[in-house]
């Protein structure tokens, strides 16, 4: 049996409130765009989660507490057809690179002051000496080839979700009201693309991009692929679609998100690979998605396809093809805004300003 | 004779070492979007700024020094006509209410970690007693109704350049290289569209939006006095256009700026009037250009015009329509990001990483 998450969507009896504090702020209706959207959304959920802990939000104040970047590495076997533009070793020395602190990760989590925890999902070598660091988290040694066999059992699929969830769990416990989700692993947009396939539908064309920047025979090759894959899958259901052509990373991701939202705590989604974690994480529990804020749109074909089957409109647009949650790292300082202006900004009558 | 800046443009002989540096960071090729870009702008500007005060840069270091966000107020002659959502006075509430620290410009300064200088240019009524931290620049009492008579006399214009010239070097001497431009002037997108239109030629239907909100027939008064006001003006050149139809804050700001490009320091352009700002001081001296950063891209038609004109790619579109510099504030970390993983990214040899 799969864990289980108790999920409830915001309540959308404080909106009107909400929009009221909103708009008595000093400046015309609505001119700050998608920051007044943002800031809703983040005081529908801390209001939400206040109710539900019987806290009392000290004068409907927002924050963000302990904000934590998990980054989950993992490897795909995949990767062996040659779909992406590196190697599977490149997986575990990019996590030595996050480590030792190098990465574009590091940078954009040190600009931001967002703490960056890196886990071991699965990795196809495991680093030794085991680095004190780095969370082990290993479900197996990378997936399994989904071109010619399902990635991973049922079983393996229930323990990287059990995974997920226990690691957002303790973040939760120990005061992060803010998890963002970062990925690391060579094949991985395979596995992406092929989940939004399933799950949407539509033509694997639509579905399948470059990833980091694969020529056209790798392309034509990774669409091939899928194809033969999802060819092979009779269910629909998200956890059978996510063992058959998931990843280690993106199955924990689902389920560090699913104990997120159960928490009722803010979820910032990264780009194409955390996205595809998301999608699986609102087929499974629909109100999960009232707990996502998206914070880019990357380059990656198929990205858009996702963002507008959530019904989410991203913060940045940056042409970011990357992963490794630095669309999410970048998106904070925009939060942090929100956050600000719904807190500090004077009204209509405190400032007395008259239009 | 209005003030002279020599501003020469961005050294381009080192763009093919600065690409090399940021080709060899630890990602594929150009992943980082956008964010390569303003990297390679920001080098480009302060390798100029380095050979030019005959300073070494360490090991090639960007660095944002003592930013600052420069407001400039004033009021228009136009707003009698009720082409705005507000009456004049609000442009003195309103400064009163940044230096009170309740705008929403306050609070994504202090978000970014941005100081914040607020200056009269000439709001029509005088703040007094006169406070200490206001930057009284004061050119006039407004400006004249551009619809029936040129904004401001060519002594003003002279006056207002010279000013806010003066103010950028006084920054820059103390140690700023970065200056952010923000406004507020009740009638300035008036300004705007009228200086939008005449240096373009673009159709006013284009150029003119709904500032902070206008209804339809304010929207088509807008037009027809700016048409008005164009019919009257037979020269082309940038300066007389700026007397006829400008306004204080954005003479000030135009001078500003061409004092921050002589200097070879970085100018982060917020949006619609910032921008009219930006056009003529490029008009005026086109290598100005390469030191513009635009932070984003408003919702009020013609901005996106203009920024066609420059060249530019904003970094941000978040909808917003408010003005006063908070585009060019939230902006910000994204040039604290891109400095960032510019320095300190590990390089695929110093990492270990074989792809």
């Amino acid at each position: 049996m799969p864990p289980s998450w108790h999920i409830t969507p915001v309540d959308q009896a404080v909106r009107s409130r909400i929009q009221d504090r909103i708009n008595q702020k000093t400046k015309p209706l609505g001119a700050l765009g998608q920051l007044e959207n943002l800031a809703m959304q983040i005081a529908l959920i801390q209001h939400s989660d206040a109710v539900s802990s019987n806290i009392q939000i000290p004068n409907d104040y927002l924050q963000i507490n302990r904000p934590r970047m998990l980054v989950f590495a993992a490897d795909h076997g995949i990767a062996a057809e040659g779909v992406s533009i590196a190697p599977s070793a490149v997986t575990q020395q990019m996590v030595l690179n996050f480590l030792a602190g190098g990465a574009a990760i590091n940078c954009f989590c040190r600009s931001a002051g967002l703490p960056l925890v890196i886990i071991d999902a699965g990795i196809a070598e495991e680093i030794q000496p085991q680095p004190n660091d780095l969370i082990n988290q290993r479900v197996a040694a990378g997936t399994h080839n989904f071109a010619q066999q399902a990635a991973m059992s049922k079983s393996e699929l229930e323990t990287a979700l059990n995974l997920g969830s226990t690691l957002a769990q303790h973040h939760i416990n120990k005061g992060s009201n803010l998890l963002a989700f970062g990925e690391m692993g060579i094949g991985n947009s395979s596995s992406a693309a092929a989940l939004l396939a399933a799950l949407s539908q539509a033509p694997l064309t639509q579905c399948v991009g470059r990833g980091t920047g694969i020529n056209d025979a790798q392309l034509t090759k990774k669409i091939i692929l899928i194809q033969q894959a999802l060819a092979r899958i009779s269910s629909t259901e998200p956890l059978d679609l996510l063992a058959e052509v998931g990843g280690f990373e993106i199955a924990q991701i689902c389920g560090a998100m699913l104990a997120t939202a159960a928490a009722k705590k803010i979820i910032l989604v990264d780009g194409f690979i955390v996205t595809a974690a998301a999608m699986l994480a609102v087929a499974l529990h629909p109100a999960a998605r009232d707990y996502m804020i998206f914070a880019h749109q990357s380059l990656e074909s198929g990205h858009q396809l996702m963002l507008q089957r959530l019904g989410a409109q991203p913060l940045l647009n940056l042409d970011l093809r990357l992963g490794e949650g630095t669309g999410a790292a970048l998106a904070l300082p925009l939060l942090n805004a929100a956050i600000c202006f719904y807190n500090d900004m004077a009204t209509f009558a405190s400032a007395g300003v008259k239009v």
